[in-house]
């Protein structure tokens, strides 16, 4: 038969990492400067089965069955506690947490709860591709801001504020941020915040790498400065205790969490197992040393790429200095076909996520490129920096 | 600030049924007629146990890192291959099979890969509150059909395809239905198909409860006729191995996919962890036979609610008669006030889920109820079911 699919499914495609992964399938050596995967070496496996086991066998009454709908209970005062000790939230806070199977769900519960069709979303020059999505599926558009190194152009937010009253709220991963790695300086986080207060707008802050810094000074969260209940705040285990278990949250208003839990069609919600996993981790183990060890091996990765790419990048080109999380932002002169030199990269097996994937607006792809350093070896690091290198002066003029 | 919330979710709040459950806390003998859920008693923990251990031993590297997209490949080969043993694929067949967090997730994903705002799914009489939260979130109405003992009122369901152009799918649970524990008869089922061809329309059949059969023959699936890619089947794991563990599926034809599984703005998946115990338990362990115990222990739940409510309802009210599942489905005379009696019937300890749950159409809730014997205690369902006879002849003329 024919499908008649909704306009939103029109326009419903793998996005170009995915296809990425496509084509590197079969050769063993392809290096993924693509994907923005945590590494699997930074994970504890052994006190994961262990604790799993646990579970298994004390709490598998509670376990096996459909569990609470905001999440596990314990864990939920376990995060808000850690919440608490990190500055996040304040100890009389009335915020409500619930559990997500991942951070990505929170933004998808948070465009249902907001967006009408035709309504919009004020994003970062380059962002998350799940925003893009999620806006896509509710028929929002987005509102890209320019960039700096310390956050967005303020100038350029209150213009765009300004002239967009759709706008429902701003989207940011302001910690290390996905794709740039950018971090926001604590000034212009208080001025966004005075911002979003003058034009009354709400800001979602996606944080699932700020626990990953590895070096510089920690800055506070958005939601630290939130006396309105304006900031809805997620934070994910993914990045820090297993991405495969699927455990994320939500902290939002308590007025919200009704509607944000219940916009969606069916409730969908983490894994009891992994919930109860992750509650026992944290009672039992010392979750910051084990976040400290996964900072030192990224911090050994993230320098070893500033290193390669400094060595072999032509002049003219310019990468973010990101002090934790992921991902690295590398800019081409304007001269540079991106999309031209990435598919080239892919053929020689290496893969990078081009600026495109990242464009609010799909009409200014940009000519940059997302390279993660999580996943492949220090020494594919090395081999793959050279080779994008070599490229990269080709499509140099 | 005051939240300016999307159409969609003006009307977001809990289920009469998740209401229920807050007004039952705190009272230990309070007895749950009121939730779908399975019985702890019939998953089997201690396998589930060996086998998370083994996995979280020998398959960490694959476990903790984000999974595949479409799932667990050995997963899905598995269902594949049981699907195809109970005559619902056929062994050549080329539909994709995808997991999904629970079979809930699935119809989420085909309401917004096929309904814009104004479009219609055509429902039975009373329905799944699943698919009335998804088709509320993608803006699209409801339209129910008249039923019959054995599926649809074939004459109505044609008036509404014919009369109805937006409609995008017919929505079934054709199998031991929630809410009302029907089975379709394989002639309407074959008359269904005939008039989705006739009216090119798709259809969503929705098969959690299908392998729980205590008693009667095995009625193929709709899914078994398509020739067409015509129609999209969910089946899970969560009534017969943990509802807990959040694993179900998605067959549809191969062309769907994509759309499929992109239509949704950020792709939910379900804990890798999981999927990989379901994958070992069913190479392991004899499913069937698991399955056969389960149902045993459910037809004596069944057989001991049908004899309690033949012998305690008045004269007028009408129950279903399932032969499998969890539900059963009782209707009171045209005079009663269903949401009175099932107040009254709360501050007496026994939990409901009255028909306005499962209505399609807001302005007719029905004068009905759903009552599930998998969670209360035989003796519970017996003297839950006096109580509710007592009440029930208080309110019938």
């Amino acid at each position: 038969m024919e499908y008649k699919y909704a306009g939103r499914a029109r326009f419903a495609a793998p996005t170009l990492i995915r296809m990425a992964n496509d084509y590197a399938a079969g050769n063993p050596d392809f290096i993924f400067f693509s994907v923005g995967n945590p590494s699997v070496e930074t994970f504890p496996a052994k006190e994961l089965r262990e604790l799993a086991d646990e579970v298994l066998a004390e709490n598998y009454k509670s376990c096996l069955p459909y569990g609470e709908n905001p999440g596990y209970p314990p864990l939920r005062a376990l995060v808000r506690e850690r919440l608490v000790k990190r500055g996040i939230l304040k100890a009389d806070d009335d915020n409500d947490l619930f559990i997500t199977p991942g951070s990505g769900h929170g933004m998808d519960l948070m465009t249902m709860t907001f967006c009408d069709p035709g309504d919009e979303i004020i994003v970062e020059e380059f962002t998350y591709t799940g925003i893009i999505g999620s806006a896509r599926c509710m028929g929002a558009s987005l509102v890209g801001v320019k960039m700096e190194d310390d956050g967005m152009d303020m100038a350029d937010l209150e213009e765009k504020l300004r002239t967009h009253p759709r706008a429902k709220f701003i989207y940011l991963v302001p910690t290390f941020s996905n794709p740039t790695g950018i971090t926001w300086s604590m000034e212009k986080r208080k001025a966004l915040y005075a911002l979003s207060q003058k034009y009354d707008i709400m800001i979602y802050e996606d944080d699932p790498y700020g626990e990953l810094r590895y070096s510089g000074t920690p800055v506070d969260t958005v939601k630290s400065l939130d006396t309105d209940g304006r900031v809805v705040y997620a934070g994910s285990f993914s990045k820090i205790l297993s991405a495969g278990l699927r455990v994320g949250y939500v902290v939002c208003d308590k007025s919200l969490y009704t509607k944000l839990s219940c916009a969606a069609g069916n409730v969908v919600v983490a894994s009891n197992l992994a919930q109860m996993v992750m509650a026992k981790y944290m009672e039992r183990y010392d979750l910051d040393a084990h976040i400290q060890k996964a900072c030192d091996y990224y911090g050994k990765k993230a320098r070893a790429m500033k290193e390669a790419l400094d060595r072999c990048l032509p002049e003219g080109w310019v990468r973010t200095d990101p002090e934790g999380g992921l991902f690295m932002w590398v800019t081409a002169p304007e001269e540079v076909d991106a999309m031209e030199m990435w598919k080239e990269l892919l053929s020689m097996g290496v893969g990078l996520a081009p600026s495109a994937s990242f464009a609010p607006d799909r009409d200014n792809p940009g000519h940059a490129f997302r390279l993660n350093y999580s996943r492949p070896s220090i020494e594919d690091i090395e081999k793959g920096c050279e080779i994008f290198g070599q490229v990269s002066s080709k499509y140099t003029k």
